[in-house]
């Protein structure tokens, strides 16, 4: 892959030029528009010497190739961080943005509890799944399209942004109707099929890392995504599988200055599940914050000894109000804040009772 | 689970009255037919008390639970080994089955000539990827199911089995036309929607350890197929993802004699994958046939530096028949016997020319 | 072992005469004394019904098995967390202590640069190894006795504390005469008869994990210095070895808070070694710190380029200064602040070329 | 380091000479003297110009750079094996040599006991643990000189030889005089300074693989030994700790190839530590000798539910002595054999009650 830098002054019509010629050798042109600058990569077999054609035409500044095998999704192709706007919501900027909410969507009442209490605290995203990738075919596979649609209600009833598990190419179209925001689990961070898929969705993409992905694996899974046109993804750090038993993942802290030296996607730390153990979810996630993370996505659950999965990880509401406090201090000190909360639904809505209806019948 | 332990004396409808019982209470029967007994898996929200119900019918024996979170993959629902059946080649008994073949099929006449001379050297099932997964999307990703055509056609000619990858649910129903083992990557060992898939299909599954899949996982994913009712299922052990650099993976040869403790499936080794480099296969290869492999999947090219993927760890012809030679006497020395070549089927087949051209067309 | 907990009003002379009777049965005893209470560890083979005996005694509470396997380094055994004194400096406090400088000890000239300028930014502890365990035994091994002898020098001219490491049982002695801190380094943590010489030395040690320890094998390693006398051990998480080849080692950042939960034994974090490349030092660091690190070490060269070891970690004086400043912030944020420099010794020493001088006579 | 290889017809006078020089240049030689030809190593900061001074030496046939980090070690200094002769048993050759025995050293009748049946059922050299290595402070750390002294009677009593752990440098000196093969323990690879001990030692060495030993690393750790002038050194595989539970370790099978083509030291396989317990033992064995271990070592104890130590992972007699039919089957299958059992020694000796005799006096 090479990348033609275009100059400041080229126009609409130089850089239309160039990518007809790209298309015309029946090679792919990838678009990335830059305050400054418009940068063109062109990806196929491009032989060596084809640099100066390309070097020759108008508007041109300089053609370089990637060293990278992630191409896209390099700081090489591009230098200025990717910013993913979902509504009001930017990510990848000087604002971290906190997602929470419980493993399982297991009912819109206790939905809607966690997440009014994840918005009071600072959270702006709610997490949930409805399809649930379990160890054993005998356990709770999650409420299906079902629990989608409570997510969906409890969107309507709080303003919050949903992010959620797809699991499977044909989920593709279902997932993106209801969610803002669609998850790749860390079982299927190569998982192809659904890569592709998802490089076809116009929604933002969250990828989180294979439980033995390698960092360069994870940013060429990213690169599958790219390629195929979608360009919102965040990278996900949810800890690795290592000898240690003491916690049920080792969360890689040095992934997220590595993947930011690597990458400009937005990178996100999933404390919950890179330690397992709720007692200690506070710690990383400061350490996280402060190390850089881009987003937070931690487990929050109304009642977690009794979730119907993944409760030894999630923290009560209390904990996590706390938590949030402190977040907000360490954000401060390194420059950064919280996304606000947003503005409150309860005027412009139905009372969420009457939402909850609407999802019920 | 529960299992219900028949009597060697009980009849057909003595059986056939236990699984109507069973499905009458919105339970799923699991059958399992040895030669002195049924044994049947109750699955499904059985209170424990059940267990005094099932034990009152006629011609049961008796009811035990299942300890283990694998329940049909477990030697505690099933004793004796399992034994796959293609044509004549039996998986799982005392004799070894030998697999071999590119990485990647890359065309009718590379296809022919290795799988010529493999079966010379006592192959008995010919591998090839027709759909691969690779790490970057910008490379070679298979022939597709023109891969597919020309395994086919190289199965007419030398009347050696097809093994060949499958990666995603909605390519299954395709690549189980052509092949007659289906094999489940190590990257997709956790792709529960495509075991699903694999679960109702007709035909064998060779299941890849994950990189990092544990022990006990690789028996839950085989659960997952199991448990929708393909019991065929192979284990293949194809090295894990540790912190030694020297090979590319580390091949765990203690998973052979643990996952035969542990389950009735048979057992396969992927030596190439296992250690990634020619010159250590055949010593890898030569220590999992005696530590009990039940089958051996070997990379075998004819040009392997000229090969489109995984050259790295191929063998050469010349190669894998000496080793061949070597493991034939190991197997001896151990009590068991490299499955025999098939007889030719040259006679019975119009030329490989021929069948070339049919596949051309 | 079991824990007596004396009541607060327990005189001297009774917790004596516990001490007696524990000794008189050939058992160990092992005292920590609280603001409150004292506690006496009881070590060695006492039946399970001796509970009672300790309990008629005057003075005693309760008594109380402890179920780690380390015993006196568990939260069980001392509640409150262990403050290591060191002249005016406290290690395990609100303050958190920085130790910082080069890799190996190569000359006066550059320790004292470089002591000169960690202190100014806010470092009271100063890290140079004299004795280096190198992979290659062509390499250069360290200084020796010479490395010592400036270090001691540095100290006279700074007030700096000096840490550094000790890799034999026949070295404490030795060691132990000029340096305030003995390090253990990662390849020695089971090096028992180091350890067991340690626990008989005076001076602080700082225990570095091993590459591939596990954080209860971390533990019971103290345990071996706590059990032969010495109770001044801080544990020092500096990354582990995993698969990741992106960066040296992975910092474990879950050990903080884990052992923190199940020990009262300070906790320093080791950036530098837990990354290995300097771009992402102070990522690590500021995460570490956020995390709850009890201090913090960090290499530090005046020309890492041309450092004998471990240049490629080692941050510029420029860097490191930096960074103290954002880790004074982050360290407000979090209720704690970094252990403020030593008065200068400026005025209270000769010139630091005479104590060279003195150093190089 | 460079290698000056002589010519097959160069004088003893011509060695000595090229020997004289580099000493006289301050550099050290280190000299490999083969069938056919001699080799000569030189080690030290040597100019790369050198090179041609060397040449212009009478009976000089060529000066070659070693690439790898370890030099003595390495395949390029010494193209073939190195034999370790001790006594009539040849480690290296054509012949397998079984080591076997318990963890711990606990009696003379234990130890007695166990020595008649594992050499009755093949071994030629006995191992027992005399100081122990323990995770714990409080567990049995072995019976120290007392244990042995028993191995040395029971060697005296049944011809076989005896390897047991060295655990510090100061022990090199008590140990060597016990032990016919001196046993460094995976926690003390990288023990440097008990590495350079045993350089300076006159008896073989078995140098096991730390947990996390790269394959690298454990050559860089024979080197060690190596250029402190002891040559006998044995590399053995014993497991590495990988995120595997279901076994004790991860028994390397890749490791015996790796290490047999980038060294000429010979290659000991431990399946006991390698999988950790008994029931997989076999397995692993028989998978390792087919590899190509040239030695094999192996806990038995005659009653592993009593052992002080490692007794799940210990065979008894029984089951050791039907393993060893099969390894005798299998290594004949690849053109090797097991090193036969040593004659009898029950006629030149004095009865083994009076070498107990001897021993408790």
């Amino acid at each position: 892959m090479v990348i033609i830098v275009m100059r400041p002054t080229a126009t609409a019509a130089q850089i239309g030029e160039v990518l007809r010629r790209i298309e015309a050798e029946g090679l792919h042109a990838h678009l990335s528009r830059g305050e400054e600058r418009t940068i063109i990569g062109v990806i196929g077999d491009d032989p060596p010497k084809s640099k100066q054609r390309w070097e020759a035409l108008e508007g041109v500044e300089k053609v370089m190739p990637v060293t990278q095998p992630f191409k896209l999704a390099s700081r090489e192709f591009k230098a200025e961080k990717t910013l993913i706007e979902i509504g009001n919501v930017i990510i990848g900027g000087d604002e971290v943005v906190v997602m929470a909410g419980p493993c399982s969507v297991e009912s819109y009442e206790q939905m809607l509890a966690t997440a009014q209490v994840v918005k009071a605290a600072g959270a702006t995203v709610l997490r949930g799944g409805a399809f649930k990738p379990r160890t054993s075919p005998y356990d709770f596979q999650g409420l299906g399209k079902e629990g989608l649609e409570i997510l969906a209600a409890v969107r309507a009833a709080t303003g919050l942004l949903i992010v959620t598990e797809v699991m499977s190419p044909e989920q593709v179209e279902l997932v993106a109707r209801y969610a803002d925001i669609l998850q790749v689990g860390a079982r299927n961070m190569q998982n192809y099929a659904l890569l592709h898929a998802l490089g076809e969705a116009q929604k933002p993409v969250l990828l989180k890392r294979g439980i033995s992905g390698m960092i360069k694996e994870l940013l060429m899974c990213a690169e599958y995504i790219l390629s195929h046109g979608n360009y919102q993804v965040m990278l996900c750090e949810r800890g690795i599988r290592t000898y240690e038993t003491a916690t049920r993942n080792t969360f890689d802290l040095n992934a997220i200055p590595v993947l930011q030296h690597l990458s400009h996607l937005p990178v996100v730390a999933d404390p919950s599940h890179g330690v397992g153990k709720w007692e200690y979810v506070g710690a990383v996630t400061r350490g996280a914050l402060a190390a850089g993370a881009d987003g937070l996505i931690i487990e929050v659950h109304p009642d977690p000894s009794n979730a119907w999965s993944d409760g030894q990880q999630s923290l009560t509401p209390e904990d996590f109000a706390q938590l949030m406090g402190q977040c907000r201090r360490i954000a401060e000190a390194i420059g950064r804040c919280i996304a606000p909360a947003l503005p409150s639904l309860s005027q412009e809505l139905p009372p969420s009772n009457g939402r909850a209806g609407d999802y019920q019948t």
